[in-house]
């Protein structure tokens, strides 16, 4: 018999799980699902390689792997609709796209609007205590997250979709925002950029903090400085910031921001105040979309992995759903989509 | 003993139903429900009064109403993601303003994303089968559906957000599109202009049909014409229609478009195309938003009234939970909110 890696954890007899197949397959979970599932989508070779390795390792699905046909069938996610986190675009995005690796066993997605943190944990303790769900996602992860702690002390299998200093011991699927905006910095330093502006969502997000920290660090750097504005998320106070600081005694040469929506608004600033941009001003957008393609300039735009974020929660639910625990996923940025909107300081 | 009004399609002896109480106490139906419940936010005196009249009516809340708290208390939609329906920013919206009303009874939304229409219908009818929800919602209905017809012959309690000639049977919940596009129409009409385009959404929506019919009739009747384009929704296919309809050998001088996405995009192909808006071509989005607000010129819109048609939808699915036949709901439209981008035909 085969036993788990070395690198895991626990005592060589630990019980094997399905990452641990998957790995030693070459195939991710998913595949390894479908393999005992008998559906299809996987090729005869595989599906007999995965038994066969899944023999060795002595794993099969668990009982609440199997139970999933009777349970609920439902993963969990409550969003608060009071601004600053999710957006409503990206929002469906990511939904779609963890939908592409769950509804192929049959999971749909339990969804609830609440205001406010403290609602968001009473429903997903309502949730669990009447077994409404199977796991649970935490989106748009605070600094110091209640929903995070109130999971914890229910364990509750749950996602935070953020990094493990604030998953807490809950899953952790993060996208790496701390090399993302570290080649955001790189650059526009090397653009030539010192006095930047960062126009965000809510400061009470860890994203929030983990960008304009990167970004505070590598303009220390170069003797420059970061203007940090916090905003609800909207177009609208996006706008307002932008007009602000670009009217203000140090207007910035570089303004990053955390949409598309919030960068489009802040295009249409600087063209009434009858700033050029790139010349004047550069843009950038945390968050690419059609509408950062079609504008004029185009907006230079550092894309979302919204599909590989997707499967990766997909696919770390279903290890959790095979009832041990799964391991920590990173999703990295692709590169800068760089467009007409960003340029060399010319100021 | 009251009996329900006299317009009740029934005999004076048919049962009386929470329309019934709430329309004779002058509350919504979500009050009636709350002050069963004892729920906050209902004064003792409309209390009281509910109670008073649901005595008199001999009504009270249904064994299936009751039963809210053991069923699967959710709502299921399915959305398909293959684009020319729903927009990704306005579902968010919708999702919102049901919940408002939905959250307070403990409904939760369980939502499935899927490719295809004919995996909608496989959808609602396993969820139907082992009782996932309790009441479907079918969006973005099709000038004939096939989610209309499967829910049909499963007599599944459903509300379907169009009117009644496609809801066929089921609860009908519709946006007022033929008002609204007759207002839009008399608008652009009275500013003089006679070559029209439209770009739409798919052409197989129903409310293609009818926002195209009602521009087409109306241009019919001044000697006008409309062209009708049909696109995905996305704002690349709106652009591109756009630039092949202002370079092509009659082009409009008035386009209207399913969102305001769609007409951002089209503004900036108007400003490449050396095109002054609204001199050269007038501009109007079906559907408001920020980024019309904040465009320049900013954009007329027909603003989605989509906290009523949430609340609209939360009453009908409350109602059908009551275990009655709900009331068809037609929600009206505002006005147009006209800003900048649309003005009298110079040409």
């Amino acid at each position: 018999m085969r036993t788990p890696s070395a690198d895991s954890p626990g005592s060589p007899a630990r019980r094997a799980t399905i990452t641990d197949v998957a790995r030693a397959a070459g195939v991710s979970i998913a595949v390894v699902s479908y393999a005992f599932n008998g559906r299809p989508g996987v090729s005869a070779a595989t599906r007999e390689r995965v038994l066969r390795i899944a023999a060795e390792y002595r794993w099969r699905p668990s009982a609440a792997a199997r139970s999933m046909h009777t349970g609920p069938r439902a993963v969990g996610l409550v969003v608060s609709s009071d601004g600053g986190g999710t957006h409503a675009t990206s929002f469906f995005d990511f939904v779609t796209a963890t939908q592409n690796v769950l509804a192929d066993h049959d999971y749909a997605l339990l969804l609830q609007v609440v205001d406010s943190t403290e609602a968001a944990v009473a429903t997903y303790q309502k949730w669990w205590a009447e077994r409404r769900a199977d796991v649970m996602i935490v989106t748009d992860v605070l600094t110091s997250d209640p929903r995070v702690e109130a999971l914890r002390q229910l364990r509750v299998p749950a996602v935070v979709l953020g990094p493990p200093e604030v998953a807490r011991g809950l899953t952790s699927v993060a996208l790496d925002e701390a090399e993302a905006f570290a080649r955001v910095a790189n650059y526009l330093v090397g653009l030539g950029h010192r006095e930047v502006a960062a126009v965000t969502a809510s400061a009470t997000l860890h994203r929030t903090k983990l960008r304009t920290d990167v970004l505070a660090r590598a303009l220390a750097d170069v003797r420059g400085t970061v203007t940090h504005v916090e905003t609800n998320a909207g177009a609208e106070e996006a706008a307002a910031a932008t007009r602000r600081l670009l009217t203000g005694p140090r207007p910035p040469s570089f303004i990053v921001y955390d949409s598309d929506q919030m960068a489009t608004a802040a295009l249409d600033v600087a063209r009434r105040l009858e700033l050029e941009v790139p010349w004047d001003v550069s843009i950038l957008a945390a968050g690419d979309s059609a509408l950062c393609r079609l504008a004029t300039p185009s907006i230079t735009a550092l894309p979302l992995p919204l599909p590989a974020l997707g499967t990766a929660v997909g696919e770390t639910v279903l290890a959790l759903l095979d009832g041990g625990a799964a391991a920590d996923r990173v999703v990295s940025f692709g590169g800068i989509a760089v467009r007409g909107s960003t340029g060399p300081r010319a100021r």
